[in-house]
């Protein structure tokens, strides 16, 4: 018998597992949300939310996930608000705006975005995942309330997983952006490319990455924007794992790509140094992803994945 | 020295190269538009558009890509056009709106949506590709005249290819719809999986797709889409090709998985009909891909390449 077509030479059977904001249980009952699933919910004890004002969740003494009670004096905007999923008991899990500013944080108390909540360890594994989902449908909705046909508000529909012009009718669906991130390879000397962006900690540096553009493969996006950042030229494109990234509703496609050249030409608008570095700089650059002095992606970062998976591969 | 990291058993080397509207050698400069690239490009002889109406593309006399001559008549809407990319002469190609109907129409001139465009072989190569970006460009400019956080006018930046909210300000980018698509495998039996929605010619099976959500790898998409079509329960899930797809502007994210249950429990709501194929069904199927009665995919379609390929993996 030939060996399946599921056996690779890649160092784990499913890396997206292994990122950040990628483990979620909920059931999400995509095809089968109806309307009247939010009123419902709502009227439920064991419903519990995540609530978000300017995009940052609220964290109340390290919980993330709220009962009705611990937001209910901030304004929830339940007019506005959207079921994510269920548990496996049947208990509903909702997003949902509140009105709340820095200065009215009881001690204890934190508005955090999704960032600082998975880089500084606040939440792991599933419930770091839902947070992930409510935050990006949350962000979603607060750019979706008015109909981009015709200007008109626009309304919840299926438990708020999408909303419909009170206008021209139109429906709206949840957006999700792709973005290619690639490691470049250059196989021959065994090094790989990396860039630094102004915004990165000081000594970091990380894999390339950009959107990926209508009309356009993932293969065709990992080249176009490596040659637009780096002067690479790129040939063969593996795809390695993905990972959703709340900031706001990003899905990262994580390549290892193949370099046909090796001089570097970088876009001094987009990055401040772009390199090549050796196994071995790779591997002691990685033992430092923590902190603001860190010198590689954190742990749970696509990059991070990409790059321990192509020190472990050969 | 160990074998490469981008040889894998995959039957070709990039399979996204084989599918339908993958194909664009345009320059996109996407990170160097300026405000004034529209202006400039309207402005010179060499330019060329591609036109659409209500979506469908006016191709004259076979030509989808036209002169200005060919629509200043259809009040091309040169405010909410946009440049798509630069040939490798430096020549611009914009997409713009036009107002024309059916019954306005001259001998020998079509109002075509992208996908019949495809289907009946009217393009091919880079310019489908072309006419597919163009054509999701169009859609997306169209649902994105006004602003969805605020209800005001949006205006074009970076050469049409941004909007900016003439209200709030806020900038908004193209937008891609990730869905995968897979070819469920059931390694003991030698068998796939396809199902048949209501909407299909009438003896037509195909893979099954859904959009990923947010908040969700590639590899949950999958699974969690075909559980909720088909009640089978997936395992390993591996990448195979990715396609453009211009209805309205989709990213198809062709992947091969594994099933580790047998027993189908279909989605009646979604699909007509779901089932197991052989081997040897598919290869029949495959010979008969083309016109209303087709049994499979059509060639192009990464539905068909997914089933092609895993006839020839192994």
């Amino acid at each position: 018998m030939s060996p399946s077509i599921f056996e690779t030479s890649a160092p784990h059977d499913e890396p997206s597992r292994l990122t950040a904001f990628a483990i979620n249980t909920l059931d999400r009952r995509s095809e089968h949300r109806t309307e009247g699933d939010l009123q419902e919910a709502l009227s439920k004890s064991d419903t519990l939310f995540f609530a978000f004002s300017k995009g940052n969740a609220l964290v109340k003494q390290g919980r993330s996930l709220l009962t009705l009670k611990d937001i209910e004096q901030f304004e929830p905007d339940f007019d506005n608000a959207a079921i994510i999923g269920w548990t496996n008991e049947g208990s509903a899990r909702v997003t949902v705006s509140i009105k709340l500013d820095e200065e009215q944080l009881k001690e204890g108390d934190q508005l955090l975005n999704p960032r600082s909540i998975y880089s500084n360890n606040l939440l792991t594994g599933d419930l770091l995942g839902q947070l992930a989902q409510a935050a990006s449908i949350n962000a979603w909705i607060n750019s979706t309330l008015f109909c981009g046909v015709c200007g008109h508000k626009t309304k919840p529909r299926a438990g708020g997983y999408n909303r419909q012009c009170t206008g021209c009718e139109k429906l709206h669906f949840p957006r999700t952006d792709p973005v290619v991130i690639m490691l470049i390879i250059d196989e021959k000397n065994d090094r790989c490319l990396m860039g630094r962006s102004p915004h990165f900690a000081t000594q970091m540096y990380s894999t390339l990455a950009g959107f990926v553009e209508p009309g356009e493969t993932i293969e065709d996006a990992v080249r176009r924007e490596t040659f637009e950042e780096s002067g690479i030229k790129v040939g063969r494109v593996r795809y390695h794992a993905s990972q959703p990234w709340p900031m706001p509703h990003t899905l990262m496609i994580g390549c290892i790509a193949e370099a046909l050249t090796t001089e570097i030409d970088y876009d001094s608008e987009e990055l401040e140094d772009c390199r090549w570095f050796s196994r071995e700089e790779v591997a002691e650059r990685l033992k430092h992803s923590e902190g603001e002095d860190r010198l590689s992606p954190p742990k749970g970062a696509i990059a991070h994945r990409l790059l321990q998976d192509w020190l472990d591969w050969t």
